[in-house]
């Protein structure tokens, strides 16, 4: 009775009820609300602060414990400079155009996106084929507003055709390739009607000014991993410098998105959690490969989609880096300890994909790239992007700056070389051509060997001669030179590291991870439930005495404090509802567990314990109950071995 | 042998090696070094980071879960209108001045400590008595450059009991004031001798531009507070409407300071702990002040600084708060469990004084506010702030929006009360007194009970006469009103509820704990030691193999991996330096313990144990030091009671 099967599904997934909970329990909120709001930032109430800070706790020991990374902490403010030398200043943009009238900014691939999926969708009404409304970016608050209503036109099948190709590989068009799409298929702003101007490109950094003069303009960073490179040199030191080796950090970014409207999927402050990963670019394979070479993966390639395909394949990753679709085994790594993580926190790993970027969608800085996306109801959205920067950012910043940020490794042998030289008598040359002799001896010192050896042949037949930087002959004789072979000894390597990163949206995951999560009650539709594994749950077990009566006060508090003690976060509700109500209101927040306190307590020391998702609820001592709890929540046990420890609870019990 | 006691003041506190250490070791390092740097930010290197991670989880601990605290996270970027609004674009400045030839900026009441301090400083000198510098704002590295230079002047009696006076209360004066303080004791920028402008204010907020219009601008948070209290109404819902509560929130602020130069005490960029604990304004008693009522705090009163002096005066909390001195109980309670805080973390209760703001020191919106003030290298510097708020913040935020920030809460009892009312009969008086009749009535409601009775009594006798707002006179007659006593029934009492914010600086604790923490060893000044208490030392255990032979692998895993899943977190230092080398880099660390894994290990199973402050070593079967470990690192066994359970090792043991 206690271990029922659960049909989650039952229900189809309902977004406006969806949204009602997490806003009604403030898991969050738009940010300013009483100030009207502003597109793009949202406030986390306390049970998404709790998820939030229990996703980075996991994400640390997954990540940052298990593979020995070293954790930094960056600022967000930085000097212009820096973002200049990135080249974020120049490059970090997205296109927008405007309302030819009303001057009204839009994201411009959005635009194309959204009238396209609605022209193909008008198409499919007027063809008669029933239709789910197709995934939208905007934000259901808006949608009366902004979706882009889909008139029943039917189009000719080659037009049909054309749109999927256009949106399959929309991320790879260029903005001038997005405003002839806009002129060549009359795309306009569904809003008013009106044609769009050329797309622009706007910066999406957010500027500010450090200091009291106003002199030293700021950026806030659209991205942690500045910070990461910028202090290269210190975690080399840190590291012995020894290399492979990763840096981490979690922390807040800034984009000033044109229009964002999708909630907690685009956002214009959010936090990541981003890693840099040092590697030799000479060997980009990884120690612990061997561990997730079996590992399978939903791929979705780069030419897959340049043929205007989205569908993915599934490949262990062994395989998918043997036969080069993923570029070495560090990224391969990197990719399947993504999904391990991403399926340890709750994701549904029916809708998570991995899918390559196309090559004019890349970032300025990347050699390849792999997002892991998640399906939800807006669509695939990346949630975690993983890209192969490779020395582009440590060779920028060291050029600008001047420091070396290279490894230096000692070499296990010695390279030994023997070359040609030719050693100038500086005395006789000096005397010979003056001011000249620096040019001529640079000349020497870069003539190949074939070069040399002739030369060292005509002088042994008396003279010979070089062609100065500005073409003039000079005739040298032997007592000026000698041309001989040396050996050259090298015993360190210098290089400049790869880095690979996988960079983590927070938020993103977040979101996405609630939805996954949520359903409804077979029996009762109102009756939402969040299904949270118990590891980032914001709470794990609710404390439910019978009332808020005195009588049950030392228990609540024994049973509190001996949950804390084993480190379970508990929580109390004593309010006047039933005890079924005050489960349900936390089955909406995602508690897995609970524990009911009655008369029954006080007098035999027993307990019920409830689990969330099937109901079902066992009873024993006390003390067992919550040793049982700590494994359960600890991931030690499973309810079915919980079922099978204590009796189940049918209700009934007697009081004296 | 293992358990001597250790001396750590041998060598007095040096801040140069310290530094040196510090930077060394990449605990924090400026921000953007290879750019040059930007004055007030700072990044944290790997150990610095755990630090800064360990403090915030028992600072979770300490407040969040132990006091039910509900934690949110909101955002740092702000439009301006929540700013302007809560007072901060008028008044969150600070005073500043230029150099009248160099246009160079100060901070004003900087300016006026640094030179007057110098002075005081030179007169010491030239009475001969042996003086230590004086404490300084400045950093280290730009010290030659900005230290005030203290010339041996003396100076009358009198104008030292002045000096001293003005110092004593600084933080008192306006900026006009600080401007007549540089011209009446010819207060110049010592870097130039020139005489410096009058007084500026200068807003320390970062702005910033919303949206890609351009036309929605925003400020960088200078506090978290605004996002707990703009998310009032909805903190309160999720704790059932309930009174009293605490949000909590930890995350970044931003202050554009003036001329920052104290290293992380005086930053640009910070990460805050914040609490907003909401009470009735009426009562403000703490259902938990019994607790720490007889704990006594070092307290430096407003009167005792205004009267010149800076002696903080020892006293139980409870006491204070009766005399008066601390206003409330629940300040009173704060206070304590910060000092709590701060000393479970690492903090020399020989360092830490309460000091309260005199009146025109404290923030525009405060009522009243106690810092917790340490004491360092730099002086006195205030880590914590604990304000009374009282109902400004939900009182202008709930004006300006109109919407109520307030508690409504149902009466135990209803309050009746009866009083005299008049009930004008619009019919009549509307056709009387036409467009006059609502100024009229307005004027019946708002006269006190003696005039209504008095009008009754009139009115009895034929007619009465109101004078209307204008001046002008009313005659009344008996069918216009009915005068009685009516009974009215109040069961909702609405009222904004008073905020107490205890606002921690997490990066000046974190300073000032590493100054207090840093010793050397009596026999080697070389051998720097951090004394970090193991709740937050950033490695919990080093773990050291004779040498990274695979023959010690095993073991490395094997210990390794059970202090992992017992909770403790260890690193391993296989490099060649030798065993003592390897301790001594972690006693900078400030490692809390380690364990040597050799021959013995692998015949007997055996390892050594070490305590880095005393440098003993015990021995013992390895999961014995483990279990052990695991007691030590959470607190539940001392040092003293590990060497009564396990025999010292005398460094020899025999190997088979």
């Amino acid at each position: 009775m206690a271990n029922l099967p659960v049909n989650k599904s039952a229900h189809p997934f309902d977004k406006a009820r969806f949204e009602t909970v997490l806003n009604r329990r403030f898991f969050y909120a738009p940010a300013f609300e009483i100030y009207g709001g502003v597109a793009g930032l949202y406030d986390y109430g306390p049970p998404g602060s709790s998820l939030q800070a229990n996703i980075i706790a996991e994400w640390r020991k997954h990540f940052i414990v298990e593979e020995h990374m070293l954790e930094i902490d960056s600022t967000i403010m930085t000097p212009a400079p820096v973002f200049e030398t990135s080249g974020h200043v120049a490059r970090f943009a997205d296109w927008m155009v405007k309302d030819a009238q009303t001057g009204d900014v839009l994201r411009a691939d959005h635009l194309v996106k959204n009238v396209l999926e609605a022209r193909l969708q008008g198409d499919k009404e007027a063809r008669g084929q029933a239709a789910q409304p197709p995934p939208s970016e905007d934000d259901k608050k808006k949608k009366k507003k902004k979706e882009v209503k889909a008139a029943a036109v039917q189009l000719a099948d080659e037009k049909v055709t054309e749109y999927e190709t256009i949106l399959a590989q929309l991320d790879n068009y260029s903005g001038p390739e997005l405003g002839k799409l806009c002129r060549t298929h009359d795309i306009r702003n569904p809003d008013t009607g009106n044609e769009v101007t050329e797309p622009q490109q706007f910066n999406l950094m957010f500027t500010s000014s450090i200091g009291p003069t106003g002199q030293h303009p700021g950026y806030l960073r659209p991205e942690t991993a500045q910070g990461h490179f910028l202090n290269f040199s210190r975690l080399l030191d840190f590291n012995n410098g020894r290399l492979p080796f990763a840096s981490a950090q979690i922390g807040r970014s800034f984009r000033n998105e044109i229009s964002p409207r999708a909630g907690l999927l685009r956002v214009r402050e959010f936090t990541m959690a981003e890693i840099e990963h040092y590697v030799d670019p000479g060997d980009k394979s990884h120690a612990r490969f061997g561990e997730v070479k079996e590992y399978e993966l939903d791929l979705l390639d780069r030419h897959t989609q340049e043929a205007g395909s989205t569908q993915a394949t599934r490949t262990t990753v062994g395989d998918a880096v043997a036969r080069g679709v993923i570029a070495n085994e560090t990224l391969g790594y990197f990719l399947v300890r993504i999904a391990q993580f991403l399926l340890k926190i709750g994701v549904d790993p029916k809708r998570l994909r991995f899918r390559q970027h196309m090559q004019n969608e890349m970032a300025h800085y990347a050699a390849d790239c792999w997002d892991a996306d998640i399906h939800n109801s807006y669509g695939w959205t990346e949630c975690v992007g993983c890209a192969d920067r490779a020395a582009y950012d440590l060779t920028v910043h060291s050029n600008k700056t001047g420091h070396p940020l290279v490894v230096r490794e000692a070499l296990k042998e010695s390279i030994v070389t023997e070359r040609t030289v030719a050693e100038p008598n500086k005395k006789v040359m000096g005397k010979t051509f003056g001011k000249d002799f620096a040019a001529i001896a640079k000349v020497l010192e870069d003539l190949d060997e074939p070069s040399l050896e002739k030369l060292k042949a005509d002088l042994e037949q008396g003279t010979g001669t070089v062609v100065g930087p500005d073409g003039r002959n000079f005739a040298l004789t032997p007592e000026m030179l000698t041309i001989g072979r040396k050996t050259f000894k090298q015993s360190v390597r210098e290089y400049t590291p790869n880095v690979i990163e996988p960079s983590f949206g927070l938020g993103r995951i977040l979101y996405v991870l609630l939805e996954h999560n949520f359903w409804a009650r077979e029996q009762d539709i109102e009756r939402g439930v969040l299904s949270l594994p118990p590891v980032v749950a914001p709470t794990k077990v609710l404390i439910v005495p019978l009332s808020a009566k005195e009588d049950f006060q030392p228990l609540v508090r024994e049973v509190s404090s001996k949950l804390r003690r084993a480190g379970v976060f508990s929580s109390v509700d004593d309010s006047n509802a039933s005890i079924g109500r005050r489960y349900a209101r936390n089955d909406e927040l995602g508690t897995p567990f609970g524990v009911t306190i009655d008369f029954a307590s006080i007098q035999k020391r027993t307990m019920t314990l409830r689990e969330r998702d099937t109901t079902g609820q066992l009873i024993g001592d006390i003390d067992a109950v919550i040793a049982l709890l700590v494994e359960l929540v600890n991931g030690t046990a499973s309810w079915a071995e919980a079922c099978r420890r204590l009796p189940a609870y049918d209700g009934v019990q007697d009081v004296d």
